[in-house]
């Protein structure tokens, strides 16, 4: 049985559409999946149109939705393509949520625009964590090279210190800890935690919060699960540049940048954008709506094809895992 | 005429020692310059004794301090060791003041220690820069592939946000901009310029730093001088993932992890530390005391013999751009 895959239009003046339509364009490639593409039509013949482009074989289906609503203005950042990409999303978790869909695999939105059209979240991973109704969930990007789960998605960085709990991050460690084993196939998970001070505090000399918030939450989350291995907290510096993930599944970084150097450097262009503990299986690719190139067909379709690819991985070994 | 390059002993507890003397056994390195370690005598010859090593040639001096005070526990944090390393500092500073010696080579420090022996200071950058009377100095790094410098040095990341003001970045940027001109010898700098929060804030969405902080600090600097290219400020995942880093020779992050994770991922080993805006040279190797494997003939000097290097050739940089 094929997986059943919804694509999401993301924002439609941003690279989304273009990238949907070169990933389909691929010869045999959307042929291996039961692949549908949630968006208003107009989308899709706009850029047909605009960059000469067709699909290879016509094996997708297209879900329509807000028709008559899709003013493009590539590169621009409007309240429609805010509202468009917002009620894509939500249906389809509805979808999903109704066991009509395996996976989502969202294009790249503009959060400035999602808010602008109605939808007041923060990213993806937080619209989808309360559509959900789930209290957490963790963003993981996943690669060849490495994987790091994240213990807060995208906060301004004033922000940072006073989000992380000790029961933060024991229910994100939680969460990577059981995606690990379901959705990676992982037996007995090694993950890598980072700290979030530089040199990891120097004893309390830098920052508590290694002391007083990362060491209990390990502490903790290790007295409950006897199948983990978790050794940290790190100096994420020479965590990196000595190779010390190469000794996990999984890399636990405590902020976007300090995870997503790394990961960028690592994994080039093949790197995909997880969202681990929902009830179905979302990823993406790991880059934004690039408004700056968007119509004038410069995006590559790597990072989409790939996140398709590993959610479609991830799906085929969560089946597994149920069924064992 | 040979550089006069001093280099102090550290942490006696720490791998300092040892990688002094590694140093010292390279056939025919000393050689090449003035150099004297500033050091109690007996922390020499306790090293000496402990991994039978000799120097190959004995064409180094030393400049003894703190007979008698030394009592070496390998790994441990102590008063005692924490306030030798803080007087050789001390020490150094003052006869660099006075023309004795051109440069200062430091050998990992640990602050715990340091504080505990009465010298109340941050770290290195800021014990020098106190000492040298400044108002402000900068943290850069050096290596063959990617120089980077720091708006802040070791600030835990919870006061990170408060430190970045307007004044702290133009102070920090044009001491980085005389010293590319001064001490790397490039005529027209080129600098990026990394972005405090993810995705560069995304216009504000995700903090405020950049539209309220960097950009005008930016802005403020390039209409002071024209012969800089200051571009930014970027996303530091993309920078770094995108290799955008080559297009400048100054790479000015805002926190130490930012710029340490990817430089110590592209610089490995031969990196060094370099604190520019000072008057006489100051370089040091790329890690710490490395209390863990001290006393255990485990260190490897490369870093201290880059820093040495890179010190020499920086000194004799400026040598050249005061006459000409």
């Amino acid at each position: 049985m094929k997986t059943r895959i919804l694509v999401t239009i993301g924002d439609i003046n941003g690279i989304g559409p273009e990238i949907v339509l070169k990933t389909l364009a691929r010869p045999g490639f959307s042929d291996k999946y039961d692949l549908t593409v949630i968006t208003p039509v107009s989308v899709l013949e706009y850029y047909y149109r605009l960059y000469r482009l067709k699909p290879a074989e016509s094996n997708f289906k297209i879900f329509s939705v807000c028709e008559g609503k899709a003013i493009i203005k590539p590169g621009q950042i409007t309240k429609e393509a805010g509202y468009i990409a917002g009620f894509a999303i939500k249906t389809a978790v509805e979808l999903c949520l109704r066991d009509e869909y395996d996976v989502i695999v969202t294009s790249p939105i503009s959060k400035k625009a999602l808010n602008l059209g109605g939808f007041k979240y923060e990213g993806h991973t937080e619209m989808l964590t309360a559509l959900h109704k789930l209290k957490t969930s963790v963003m993981v990007m996943v690669s060849r090279k490495i994987n790091i789960a994240f213990a807060t998605t995208h906060p301004p960085v004033k922000n940072l210190a006073k989000l992380l709990t000790k029961q933060l991050l024991i229910d994100k460690l939680k969460v990577t800890y059981e995606s690990l084993k379901k959705d990676l196939g992982v037996a007995k998970p090694r993950i890598g935690v980072l700290s979030l001070n530089p040199h990891a505090g120097e004893g309390g000399q830098i920052g508590n919060e290694e002391i007083k918030i990362i060491l209990p939450a390990m502490q903790a989350f290790m007295n409950k699960h006897d199948d983990v291995v978790l050794e940290g907290p790190f100096p994420s510096d020479s965590y990196f540049g000595e190779k010390k993930y190469e000794k996990y599944n999984m890399t636990f970084a405590m902020y976007h940048d300090q995870g997503f150097i790394p990961f960028k450097m690592l994994a080039g262009k093949l790197g995909t954008n997880f969202t681990a503990g929902l009830s179905f299986v979302r990823t993406s690719p790991d880059h934004g709506t690039a408004f700056d190139i968007a119509g004038k067909n410069l995006a590559t379709e790597e990072s989409l094809v790939e996140a398709i690819k590993t959610a479609d991985k991830i799906f085929k070994t969560r089946r597994k895992s149920k069924t064992k």
